[in-house]
Parts: C-alpha cells; structure tokens; sequence
C-alpha cells in the first residue's frame, strides 16, 4: 500500500534523525545553534565548559647525568626531556630535585663565568671550615671524634660523609630544592636570560634525580 | 482500524526511544559506537574528559606546637594532618606559613646534628650583631634610641621586638615562607633523605600557621 | 486525508520533540529526571563535575615602574593588577619575575628600616668586592682584563654589567625569583604582617615583568 509505504518511509527517515542525532549530538547542536551564535553576542553552550575539558596533569621522572661541585645549565636537557610543556595554553612547571645536597635555580644563561662565581660565592656563604681551618659543624666530625679517635689526626678530619655534606645541606637549603616556571602558549615563560640551573654541591660525581610536574590548561589549541 | 492501531505502535515505540536515549545519552552513544571502538584504535569518546572529572583541590590550616630558636623535622605531623594526600595520584602540596620570621624547608631527614647545624650556620649568615659586637639593623634600634634614650645602656639593646627580629627576617627570605613538594600515587615524591623542615627564628617561643592546599587529579583509584 | 493529516501532525509533533531535546539536552534531562532525585539520595548527576566545572586558570604580565636598589612593598600593586583573586573560593597565586638579578619575597609589611635592613643585610652576605677591595667574581672583570687592559686602572674595575651585576645575581638565587601564596575565599591567605616584596638588586634603575599565573577552584561562590 502507498501509505503504508509513506509511512515507513517516514518511520526510515525518523530512525536515521534520531541515530545521527544520537551518534553526535554535539554536531548536531552546533548546526542547529550556529544561527542563534549570530543573535547572542554568547552562545548558549558555555564556555567554561570547554576549557575545563582540556586541563591535564603530567609528571615525570628526569635523571642528570652525574656531575661533581659546580653550577649548570640544564634548560635544554630539561625542554627535551619535557615536550609535552608545548601541549600547554597556560599553566605551571615544577621541577623538584629528590636531595638535600643540590639544588635547582633560575638564573643567567649565557655567561658560564656567573655559574663558577655563585659555587664560589655559596662556599664562602657556607664555608667548610671556618677562616682558621676550624671545624663548623657537628654533623660528622663529633661522631668522628667519638668513633675514630684514634685514627684521627688532629687537622684532618674523616668522615664517611665529607667535609662539604654539612655545607652542601646549607646551600640546598639557601637555594631550594625546586623551582616553579609558569608556561605560556606552549612555551616556559621565563625571560631572556634565564636559564634552569642544578647546582651541584658535593665534590664528588653524584647522579640527581628530578621529579618534573606539569599542570595546567591545554586549551583550544590543536 | 488496524492501520491506526499500527501507527499508534510506531508512535509509541518512537517515544519510548526518543526518552531512552535521552535519558541515557551516554548509555545509546556508547552501545551504538561500540562496534567502532574495535576499527578504531582510539575510541570516539575523549579520555580527557575522565581523567579531568577527577581533578581536585583541598586546602587546610595546620597549627604547629609553639617552638624555639630551632630547626623542627614535621614530617610525620604534616603526613598525619593531610591523610587526603592518599587520594591523588598525580598532584603538588604547596606548604605555605604565615610569618615572616621563621621558614619552610626541605632536608636531611636523619641526623638531628644537620638540624642543629643548620641554625648555627644561619646565625652566621644572618648574624643579631657584628663582629664586633655593633648594631648592623636599623629595625627597632634606631627607633629605640629615640623612644628609651634614658632608659637604653650602651651594650644592650632593648625592644618589643628583640634583636634576632631582623636576622630572622632575613633567614626567612634567604630560606622561604614555603615549600612545594610532588605527589606521586598517593605519597610525597620526596627522595629518600628529604624531610620537611620548620626552621624557628626567633629565641622565644612562637606558634605557627601552615596552609597547606593539596591539588591535582585523584585518577581511577578507588 | 484525515488519516495523512493525522500523521503529519504526529510527524511534526516528532521532529518538534527531536529539536527540543536535541537542542536542550540538559534541561531535558534534568526535568526528565526530576522525580528521580528525590527517590534517590544522590541525583545521578555527578556532583564531581559540578566542581571541576568552576576550575580555572588565569595569566596576566605585570610591569612594575623602574626602581633602582632597594627593597618595595608591591602588596597592593599586585592586588589591585589582579582582582581575579577575588574570583577563587580555593587556589595559588604563583608570581615569577623575569629577571635574573632582582627577587620577590613575602616578608614584613609595616617596618620600612626592615625592607632597607634587608638590602644592607644582602650586601653584606654577596658583597660587590672582597673585604680589602679586592676583585671577587670572574664575570665581566677577566674578561674586562683581555679587553680593555689599557683603559683599566688598577684599583677601578669597568665593565658594561657593572660590580653590582654578579652580586645580584647570587641574592636572585638566595631569594628566587618567585613565590607562590595560596587563595582562601577570593584572597590571599597570608599573615596579617606578610607583604609581598620585590627586590631590585641594581643600582640603576631597571624595569621588571612580572607573570602572574592563578590558578584554583572557583566553586559555588556566585
């Protein structure tokens, strides 16, 4: 019959509507309010919304290669280590070094003299001896008298631990263990001439780990 | 009439449809969409949206016991005080105190030595008087010339305040008000020596305020 | 036809039903489940993405007037450049200055002798020359030496950074380059004698950006 025909036409095209509606909705949505975007100055969907739906967290673990006393520049080894900074509209970079014998800064990232001067600098802050060559610090050296008094001379003092462990806990302590770089559209909004610093504090080689956290808002962008 | 009657059940059937995927919008899409999920390596739905549903932010005040001139490991009172550290997977806790003359610190977390040191050290750093026994801050002196002439003696100096106030605002920019630390599956992604230190400037006894706020996503876990 | 006008009319009624819940999902879904909520305890809709839904990021440069050495009170400066503080129930201001030889700090906001103690206190700790004037840091005077030794005395060092350069830049690492407060209820929640300080390093005049990145939980506040 004709208009049972009709009808199950009508019933095909009603099935496939609610089908393409129901696969995508938000397509659907779009096309139906695009007209209505042209009348509000806002369109109805919210906004907020959409931005929400792109805030992330990230998080890795990044290891420096081992390096004994001095200041240096890791902003590459960093960026390298981190492509996923780039996915970021807005947000927050935090690296945190997992020890109490160094330490991350921002600081000057073109002179390599100014990373020789501030591991200078910091030893005369916090000296390993003082300026008679007379111990400083508890940490070690009363253990030391009290365990390997008989090894031990009276100028040199010997621990497991060094004379720059106490001093390197200072500066660590001076200078931080992490440091927090807002990002911007998928860059690190640092200025000119700063760079990322791990500044080492033992004399001896030691291999650091940073523990690197990346929040913030992806944004609309592709 | 059995045409009717036909597309009565048509009508209905629509209906019952068109309240079902509404009801369920996410139920239909993802039954229908399912078949496609297996071509597809990466499902239509955005698994960006479930991990952000887990996003989160928790914020609270610690008073820590009223302490010395000193440097305090509060680890275990901060860990015990912030149980909803647990609930994040990925996330930052930013420790922030409320004063300007004492500090926030991470270190040593073994040998109390290291603390005692510290505080000595610091002293140096940022010592009450010079070398020489002369007034190095301005801060209250000055003011107490003026205020107590009569009443101040040549070597002494007398204030509400006291003469380590300045030092220890001095320690307390050189160290910093806070500390911001990763979490990491529910634990501080701290290294296997670090601890969190309260560093006490003052020779009296002070109580302190902590805000601790606790941000990241709490993920799938139950 | 009656029969065919009837199913036009249910055709319409149809597509009209269609576009209505096509258009307003959520407030289809919300009257639809109306009755619901009040069988049930908790409605079905997640009340976790109510609160995710008042999450938020916000970025903004701010350019402080130049200064020359000294330590400024900028509290208001910074409240009054961002009242989108006042936007966030639960947050953390993070503010970095893109310079490597000024800082930011949170210390005492009533004393001004202690903001010109703090500077004096730097000096003392990173002096420009040694105790008996002699020269400390390699930057720009080794290489002043290779460059313009004949225009050189002896006792005055020249140089297109200055003597106050490396000084500043081993105070910027003792006091960083920014600090993170965190939000209470649309302000900062910081102590009542906790100010927000910038410290110029320089003694000539510089102008310096600050980013401020907030970033929190708006929450129910209307």
């Amino acid at each position: 019959m004709p208009q049972q025909q009709q009808l199950n036409d009508i019933t095909t095209i009603f099935l496939i509507l609610l089908f393409m509606v129901s696969l995508f909705p938000d397509a659907f949505h779009f096309i139906w309010t695009l007209p209505l975007s042209y009348i509000f100055s806002k369109p109805p969907s919210s906004p907020a919304d959409t931005t929400i739906a792109t805030m992330s967290w990230f998080q890795k673990q990044i290891t420096l290669p081992a390096k004994s006393r001095g200041s240096y520049l890791i902003t590459d080894q960093i960026l390298s280590a981190l492509p996923e900074i780039q996915e970021y509209k807005v947000g927050l970079l935090n690296l945190f070094v997992q020890h109490t014998s160094c330490a991350l800064s921002l600081n000057e990232n073109w002179d390599e003299d100014v990373r020789a001067d501030m591991s200078d600098a910091l030893d005369r802050i916090a000296p390993d001896y003082g300026a008679k060559g007379e111990a400083l610090y508890r940490h070690e050296y009363v253990k030391m008298d009290i365990w390997f008094m008989e090894s031990r001379t009276n100028t040199i003092y010997n621990s497991a631990e060094g004379p720059d462990d106490m001093p390197a806990h200072i500066k660590s302590a001076l200078i931080g263990a992490s440091v927090t770089i807002p990002i911007k559209d998928g860059k690190l909004a640092t200025g000119t001439w700063q760079g990322i610093w791990y500044l080492e504090f033992r004399a001896s080689k030691h291999r650091r780990n940073i523990i690197a956290t990346i929040q913030g808002d992806k944004g609309q962008k592709a």
